[in-house]
């Protein structure tokens, strides 16, 4: 089974939508690829800190869906990363309430052994040094590198983040940060600025408006999955970012083609993650309903005339 | 050859962009519906009312089209409907500038003895009163009727617009008028809403952001084709209106999968419309051009795998 390594936070989130609020739950980066990677027959290898107040119930809950936690650093003594926010009432814009960076501020990330020779690497929203950090203890340049990154990196890393991107087949990352990334307002002209930094394909997210697969010329695009009720935003960009890797690892095809279908299917689980608060839908979410979903993906967007 | 009666405005826009501003240009919705619909083998006719200061050499160039204007009024010593509106720097925002009714204020529509069988009515954004008049000087139910609307028929003429909603067979709105008008902010509950006020098929425009098409369960969604530069969104959703009529009064086959494809033309249109000032992108269109951008929405969006 082919091995897919994931880079980045695993946290404690607390969350406020107009529909609720939770208290601490499990979150991060890393915690959400990794369970929507699980739903590929690929084994995915997290590679993450948390501190001794993690709850022994949530690595529990990783291993039963086969993902390897041998990477996943407990420090002793040590608080977990929280971070809470607030969404306002149309859920497209958030407010961070709060960010305590805990013992993600000392991360020092190794790579188990088993993971070194992973045909696909995900590296998630986190420092560009330690995403190279991940890199460089490689056995080899990984087949297929995706990073995800934000804003916040290009306001203050920016030259480790230059140096990472140069580094990686694709980069995912949001309308406005392919905007900022590029200096460039249309997101055709961005994406090729982008592509010029290093990655082959730009990868923009544009939340409930879809996402844009950019490779030279040719542009792929997966709209949102039009829901009667988005009930919880957060993690859905990490779990199209899962379901995306994990696709790949999986059918190991690495060309255009099925990166569309990589896209797709990320897309489709991106669906499930914002119908409930947190990890939540993932936690429970079964393959029929998966294929149910991606048959309503087709619905949605395939059409077939003769183009005269 | 199938007909297309349209109603709407003729009129005069002056334009301002960030790229640059116009002259009072050749403008209004029926124009732009008429010359996206003169793509197709189907005979348009415009409903409509100019003054006498309407440049004949705009009354040709409809002409040479093979646009019917027999409904459109010349009132003597009358000044054409004028609308001045400037874009921000996104162009996603626009403020009108000034609106002059003039002849448009006690427009009394004639619909030609020729177009009172037509197969399929356009009904441009408009006073609801007047598209009802048009509605009730046919000969019979037409087979298809689409409506345009906007949010100030909402807030001005509440009943006579719900009366013209419950009278045809496709509302054309934007996502923000369907969020007002049903009082839903999910799309999908907002469609079903306007569904129950009589329409078969719902259809939101969101800009740069595509195309939903609902029809009771079923969605289908076209995305706005990415470009490297839009210049001025004027006329692209009447444009898009133009080029989803056309093709049905072309092909005659009012299935919901027929519908897709009339999306999928009508958002084709609409991608040739702002690239340039007003309608003139749309006045010098070749065939192969639209051809081989229908290619390009076929590569945008489909796609191929087994769903298993």
């Amino acid at each position: 089974m082919g091995k897919l390594l994931v880079v980045g936070t695993v946290a404690f989130d607390t969350i406020e939508t107009p529909f609720g609020k939770t208290d601490k739950i499990l979150g991060g980066a890393a915690t959400f690829i990794g369970l929507a990677a699980a739903n590929y027959r690929v084994k995915p290898g997290i590679v993450s800190v948390v501190g001794e107040d993690f709850p022994s119930k949530y690595l529990e809950l990783l291993k039963e869906k086969d993902i390897d936690i041998e990477g996943l650093e407990v420090v002793p003594g040590g608080r977990t990363f929280t971070w809470s926010g607030k969404y306002q009432n149309d859920l497209n814009k958030r407010d961070t309430l709060s960010t305590e960076l805990n013992v993600l501020a000392d991360f020092d990330p190794e790579v188990p052994a088993a993971f070194r020779g992973a045909e696909v690497v995900m590296l998630g929203n986190l420092h560009p040094e330690i995403q190279m950090q991940v890199l460089s203890q490689l056995d080899s340049r990984p087949r297929f590198t995706v990073l995800d990154t934000m804003n916040y990196w290009m306001e203050h890393t920016w030259d480790s983040l230059l140096e990472v991107i140069g580094m990686v087949d694709v980069i995912t990352i949001n309308d406005e940060e392919a905007r900022q990334l590029s200096g460039e307002y249309s997101l055709v002209r961005a994406a090729a600025k982008i592509s010029n930094m290093g990655p082959k394909y730009v990868l923009i997210k544009k939340g409930e408006n879809g996402a844009l697969l950019v490779h030279r010329k040719r542009i792929f695009f997966a709209p949102a999955l039009p829901l009667e009720e988005v009930f919880d935003p957060t993690g859905a960009g990490d779990t199209f970012a899962g379901g995306f890797t994990g696709y790949l690892a999986e059918t190991r095809n690495f060309s255009f083609e099925n990166l569309k279908n990589a896209v797709i299917h990320g897309a489709n689980l991106a669906s499930f993650c914002v119908e409930r608060f947190g990890t939540e839908r993932l936690l429970d979410l079964r393959s029929d309903e998966i294929a149910y979903r991606l048959q309503q993906f087709r619905d949605l967007t395939q059409f077939d005339f003769e183009v005269q």
